[in-house]
This record gives C-alpha cells, sequence and structure tokens, in this order.
C-alpha cells in the first residue's frame, strides 16, 4: 500500500518504465509516509485499437501516442 | 473525463470496438455534459482462460462468449 | 459480460446515471452480441479533491466538472 | 455480483487458475449469500516488467514471483 | 502479489468482508504458491444507484442484491 | 494519457494528495513524453475495514496505516 496503476498506450521503453517504477516509489514514500516495500507499481499497457479519445480510437488516428 | 473501461472477452472486431466508442462517447457527451475531447474509452480483452463465471473458466466451457 | 467501468467526477443525478445506463447495456448488445442480462455497468464517482488533470486537483480549479 | 479481479504475475498454470476459479465463487457464494451464476472472476496478468515492488520490476529481480 | 479486488454492492457486514479476506488469502497462498504477507484484499463497495443490470440501477429494483 | 490511479487506505491529507499529483504528473511527462494536460491522476480511498494484507483487515488491526 498504496498501489499504483498506470494505463498507457502500448510501446514505452523499458527504461521510461524503470525509471518512473523507481522515482514514484520514492514519491509516494515521501507524500504518502510509507516505505519502499509497501509500494507497488503496475503498468497496463494497452494496445492502439483499445483506446479511445473523443470517440475516436488511437489505431484510427495519424498522430502518435504522446499528441493525445 | 469520464473515463469509459470496458471488460470483455477477448476477440470483438475493430470495427464494433470503433462502433461502440464513438457512441459510447456521444452518450457519455449527452448524459453527463462534457465534450468528446474529455472522454476516454479503454477495452480490457481478457483471455478466455481468464474469465470464470459460476466458478467456470470460458475455455472450459462449450459455450460462445455471447452466451454468458 | 461485457462490464463496463465509468470513472467519473462525483455529482451527476441519477436520472443521468439511470439514462446512460439503460443506453450503454443497448448499445453494448448490438455491438457486441450480447443479451442485456450480461451487461453490467458501475459508476465509480471520484470527489473533486481524489481526481487532478494536469496535475491539478478539481478542488483546487475553479471550474466545472464539464469543463475537464 | 460479485466481481472478483485478480491482478498477478503472468505465468501461473491453467489449473491453478481453474481451481482459485471453482474455490473463490464457493467462498463469496457462503459469504455473500449469493448464487454461483452470480460470481465473475477475472485474471489480469501482469507481464514481469510492468509490475515493481519497491521500485524494482520484478524482471530487473532475480527472484521468482512468489518471493515477491 | 497477487491483489485481488472485489466489487460488489455496499452493505455486507464486517464478519462477511472478514471471513472473506481470511479464507481467500488461504487459497491464494494454495493455488499461487505465495505467501499471506504477500496477499493483498481490496473492497470496492457500490452503492445500489451507481450498479446496473440489464440496463437498471439496482436503486431501481424491488430485488435484494443477493438476487442479481 | 497516461491515467494514474492510486489505491490507498483513505486518511491522507489534501496536500500529500496535492504534492503527489503534481509530481507524478511531472514524472510522467518526463519518463513518457507527454504533456501535463494529457496525464490524470485518481486516488481511490479505501477504508480501513476494506483493504487487508495477509488476511487480515487494516481495521483489525493495532498498527498503522503506514506500518502496511
Amino acid at each position: 500500500m498504496p498501489i499504483i496503476h498506470v494505463d498507457m498506450i502500448k510501446g514505452r521503453s523499458s527504461d521510461s518504465k524503470r525509471t518512473f517504477a523507481t522515482e514514484v516509489t520514492e514519491l509516494a514514500c515521501r507524500c504518502f509516509e510509507v516505505k519502499p516495500a509497501q509500494v507497488r507499481v503496475i503498468f497496463h499497457e494497452i494496445p492502439r485499437e483499445n483506446w479511445a479519445v473523443a470517440g475516436t480510437l488511437f489505431s484510427d488516428k495519424e498522430e502518435s501516442p504522446s499528441a493525445s
């Protein structure tokens, strides 16, 4: 506790997830007064054809994930 | 906001997801007075061996997903 | 199946939720070829102090939920 | 109703999921006075590179999933 | 790990949740070869006006939660 | 996108949530190359009687949330 879930479009690098996991754990410890071993981080990577904004699936857009 | 998550058995067509995403976004805008750009739709497709009803996994059933 | 979860800011009327639940169920039946009894809709109403966009909690904003 | 979601590291056998689904359904019926047909169980299997404890991804650890 | 989430209609007794939490933890340990300290159970209690089956909110039904 | 959900025991201050939301948004922007307006943070505050570790509800423990 706490458990941090991240929903995001599939395709980020392992390095970006590694860095996020390390730093968000430190942040949670600092904000919520917990110890690192109490923090869990789970990434839910969603394929582009399974995520829509404004009614349009990412897979039907020209733009990159970062543009949403 | 709002964020609409749909848990369902894996295997629906892109067209069915596209239609659902478009129309549920319109519906959310009409019901909750938001703009399309504020609505997110995320499909979580679950393999048949990871979803049970009445204690039985779909992958152990004869019947099709639509029968559950 | 399917299960439709809606995360949204707390404060919508029962009527808006009632209408959404009825119509999204019809939509899911039409798109995914399921029967109404197979569709579940769950609203998760989030207090304004527990939802942030662009790093700012709704409770710290002037604007209304519909502006997010 | 109820809906039981299980987040866990990917890689458990079908038999272990089958047994869990059967028995947790019986348990839910006994504790919450529902019928088996009302209980849904969904397994969300998370790859080792998408789950961190204490800021470290499982895929960066020596240890097995059961050691977390 | 694993993390077990239970979505259910609000109103079950503390005793029923206590029993479920204890026994589902034992079950997870037996099925998935983890230790009790690795298992988390989280109940998400949903108000009757926020859960619909077949397009109808529980709060609009005559029947009790166990009948769904 | 991304959407960051935080499950935690109820009772943290608004200031701690405000700081976490601001900083995790910056972190997500840096790691995942998104803009602040694309990041959503949602806190799900769970009552102590609805969260168990090792089969025991927090409400049945002597210890504080930070000790879990």
